[in-house]
């Protein structure tokens, strides 16, 4: 059976080494002292190892059973889910208003991290409850507030995103369920949706589903969309539970993964919904938490490839297997561990320079998004909305493939299910398709991202880079070598491919379009470049300042190298395909495939 | 529901048009003009298309099951067993001596494909007793191969290859399962063995494992190692069945995927066993039948990534999503085809040109194998034995990647199993781990086959695509830039990167072993190079021709010219990666990962 070990130290030292969040200026940051921050994932961990873990398999086995349109949980969700509701887990980046502890978004990102590696398909009953108090905190009326929101924060309540139809995912205009306003002020919501994560099931008082639908007479299309809340059970003025709303399960879809989570159909025939925001901008209001949502699944991608990762490296060091070319390295065992052959250990490491990246990446994104919020800074909000589709596109794939390469270590074990391997792979291949199929991020990332506010953003992020390489320079000749040339060199393909596309997207957008999704990982590339030459300055200065844990330093550093001496010649690759446009890509017609 | 249309007219292309198999000089080739091969490959698609096809997720939902001892395969299997026998396609390439219609292997693989794409987990039971043939008729005695390969041709008796034990895979030395010689010249077998494909089932009378055992007081390790003929039910000396043998089916194993095989732990408990030619030589039988079985695999490998790309293809023509950003191409629907998409395109090439380019390889493979047996060429031999690693390797890992990248055009009904996507990157996974798991390949190839026969087949295979670069430059110019000039780089990075291990071997053997996984890689780029290149030259002589069909030849130019712009680049981050050493990923203590 697998296991997880929550990466504090690791976790710690990006936040407050890299991101030295303790002395950053964002409002609620000033009270994130090392010990607060340890404190917290400490206590977590507790929590993802010894609960959420265990009940990640069962989730798997046992799945979701819909009886008599009542949805079934696997065995221990309902005590699991009370043990994170009493513990205050899902409040703590919520807003005290309605019940939250205010933490800093960076802080709940982490920890979410390790519910996410411990048991993805249980995280995602919170994660869904926490976007749609998000829209509703964003968007929602002061009653709407005062009604639903305090019962989010605790769980007590969950919540689900409806936007996905049979007939329309990622071309939301297509949209048929409709909303038909009444006397009262209230809409009755009519239609199918599907997909709905977290859609029913039996851990929760009330589900309170945040429903796309558009209002007949309304605009054509995306523009004629409006967003509703639809409660399972309608709430009383005193807010006691009413009448059980016309909102059903159709039935829960056998899917490749997340088996532990109930991905609905939901019905809704004549069901009571209520307007959130203004008619008609109902895209506007999920787009606004679109950021949040993206840099979770994002986050579900490397944090996947991290327990698969921790368990194909434990199996790499105890399974005896053949004997290391150079000698012999257990000598009175009958063969060497894995460990020792350098195909495995390229393998290994490229899984563990990948997570520890993405997880800086992931949380410098995170502390992107306080300061956006927190500071009403324009600037990280345009460069977190840059990144975001890179966060979610690039980390998904990577940790998907990783995920893979984990299985791969152990051999045909890999593939039996009672070993797990399977299970994280299996989980891990979701978060490349939800919340926006990653060929869908890198059509917004290279359509609509880079052009934003007259590419204001990728330019500041070139600037960055720039910077960073000019104030870290000279100091240190190996440093500058391993690190800051090729991270000089990977951001320079960056550069040539995006200038490429403003040359010849200008003539043809498909010159750029047909180059999108190499764009986002070349992109990834350079950012995990970018994060780990901080990283490795950090694990510099830690050495410097002596004392502390000196292997850990080391190994940070190693790591690094890896990183830029392995994975990011992979960007003069990216930068070809691209250079090579629409040409080859669009030669054929549909007919003759 | 998927669907699978077997690609005859591809096939009839390679074969003829490109490998022109009816003008070889191999013994057996000349009976194979273009009708006799259509007849075939047409009669062979019947049955792929009707009727192993549909049984697919039929094998996928329903899975095998031990009930009392016996397994139970899913509902329909053994009629299509029955029609498999009685169509005589067991036999196509077996020794008329016992059966077989004595076609070439070439023509055989080509079937192979269609009915592993068909139906890839109810093709193992055909396909692992072929292998079980091939080494009965390759080292068993006159009796041996009397007894048992009649029955085995027609798949009477089906048959089984037993190698892993639980705590051994790769490292065959460590194995424990014992035979025990007896004074009839027999031996009784006692040990465990896992991961036993179609390791028993309710299609056949008879299972015949070979079993690999070490016989006590023999050589330490894999020079220890027999091969023994264990019949399920011993075979009475006219041939008629006798007693159960004492060979059990401990369990079956719940996997990731091909659920509609039967993967086996089987006990041995002092059961009887004949020993295939010399005892301690039973590694030597195993790897007589190596290139074939692993070529075996890598075709696995493209045939999933094709059925995968098939539908994926209709999907992506079907399923309206969004509006062409160069105008509107469904102007009467209510939105474009996902086909008119750029990145779609991107996907959907980068399957179809690597699933066609992976076809030619691998009957190009097929018929350097028939070259070897059939004409005893030992350099074909060589050729093969140094191409049988990337073949495997390369062909499952990338096949892999397409069949995931299929399930993404479906976007969320790709994670859902009704839709079928999911099970073909569930199926495709295997490929990756068996025969051997793909960074074995990797060592193999670096390891052992680059310095085999002081590395005349890998400097035969430079002067291959040299000669052949050499006598078809300077006749067209854009086929010389689109394919000469591309693969001429990608051979010189190959090269590049043999030299590189060749020096830099020498003082570390790590130096080249950590780059083993990306020269495997790297050489599966060539190869698709230069079979993409002498597609390109067939498909050129076709169209000069004239009356042929015009649009397949053109679509066969444009594909490979998107594989050379878009795939062979890949081959500079490759050899950048080996260039990088053993240094980074070697430097980490174990301890500290």
């Amino acid at each position: 059976m697998p296991s997880y070990k929550a990466p504090v130290t690791d976790q710690m030292f990006v936040l407050h080494d890299v991101l030295k969040i303790a002395e950053t200026d964002i409002p609620g940051y000033e009270d994130l002292d090392r010990d607060t921050t340890a404190a917290i994932l400490d206590e977590a961990a507790k929590l993802a190892e010894n609960v959420l873990a265990p009940l990640n398999p069962v989730g798997d086995t046992e799945g979701c059973k819909l009886e008599n349109g009542v949805v079934r949980t696997p065995k221990g969700f309902l005590e699991a889910f009370d043990q994170m509701r009493e513990g205050g887990w899902t409040a703590l980046d919520c807003d005290p208003e309605y019940g939250g502890q205010g933490l800093p978004y960076v802080v709940a990102t982490a920890v979410g991290e390790q519910f996410s590696a411990a048991n993805m398909a249980f995280n995602m009953y919170p994660g869904l409850t926490h976007g749609a108090y998000s829209a509703i905190h964003a968007h929602g009326s002061d009653e709407q507030k005062a009604t639903f929101l305090p019962k989010m924060v605790t769980c007590e309540w969950t919540g689900t995103m409806n936007l996905t139809e049979p007939h329309c995912g990622t071309d939301l205009g297509l949209m048929r369920t409709k909303a038909v306003p009444q006397d009262d002020g209230s809409y009755k919501i009519t239609g199918q949706k599907i997909f709905i994560s977290a859609g029913d099931h039996d851990m929760s008082e009330n589900v309170i589903h945040l429903v796309l639908a558009k209002i007949p007479g309304g605009p054509e299309g995306i523009k004629g969309v409006s967003l509703f809340i639809v409660p399972k059970f309608l709430v009383n003025a005193d807010g006691s539970l009413g009448a059980r709303n016309a909102v059903s399960v159709g039935k829960i879809e056998e899917k490749m993964g997340i088996h532990g989570n109930s991905t609905c159909v939901m019905n809704y025939d004549e069901a009571t919904g209520y307007l959130i925001g203004e008619a008609h901008k109902g895209m506007r209001a999920m787009f606004t938490m679109m950021n949040e949502a993206r840099l979770g699944v994002g986050l579900q991608g490397y944090a996947q490839a991290d327990v698969a990762f921790q368990n194909a490296l434990e199996y790499a060091k105890d399974r005896l297997q053949g004997r290391d070319v150079t000698g012999t390295k257990n000598p009175d065992g009958p063969a060497d561990p894995l460990i020792v052959h350098p195909d495995i250990r390229r393998n290994l490491m490229d899984q563990k320079s990948f997570v520890e990246g993405a997880r800086a990446f992931v949380y410098w994104g995170a502390q992107m998004i306080d300061r956006a919020h927190k500071k009403n800074d324009a600037d990280a909000d345009g460069l977190i909305s840059l990144l975001t589709p890179v966060i979610k596109g690039f980390l998904t794939d990577r940790g998907f493939e990783c995920a893979t390469n984990a299985q791969q270590v152990y051999g045909g074990h890999g593939y039996i299910e009672e070993w797990g391997m399977s299970q994280f792979a299996r989980d891990a291949r979701i978060a490349m398709i939800y919340e926006g199929a990653n060929g869908v991020q890198a059509l917004d990332l290279v359509g609509r991202k880079l052009a934003q506010d007259g590419g204001k953003h990728v330019m500041a992020f070139f600037d960055m880079v720039k910077t960073f390489i000019a104030e870290n320079k000279g100091q240190d000749d190996e440093f500058d070598a391993a690190f800051l040339e090729p991270l000089k060199a990977a951001s320079k393909d960056l550069q040539t491919a995006g200038m490429y596309f403003m040359a010849e997207g200008m003539k043809n957008p498909n010159n750029a379009l047909s180059g999108s999704y190499d764009f986002m990982h070349l992109f990834g590339h350079v950012c995990l470049g970018l994060m780990w030459s901080r990283m490795a300055l950090a694990a510099k200065a830690k050495l410097a300042e002596g004392g502390g844990d000196t292997a850990f330093y080391e190994t940070k550093i190693a790591t690094g190298r890896y990183y830029m001496a392995r994975s990011l010649p992979m960007t003069a690759t990216h930068l070809s395909r691209i250079q090579s446009g629409a040409d080859t890509v669009m030669a054929l017609d549909a007919a003759n495939f």
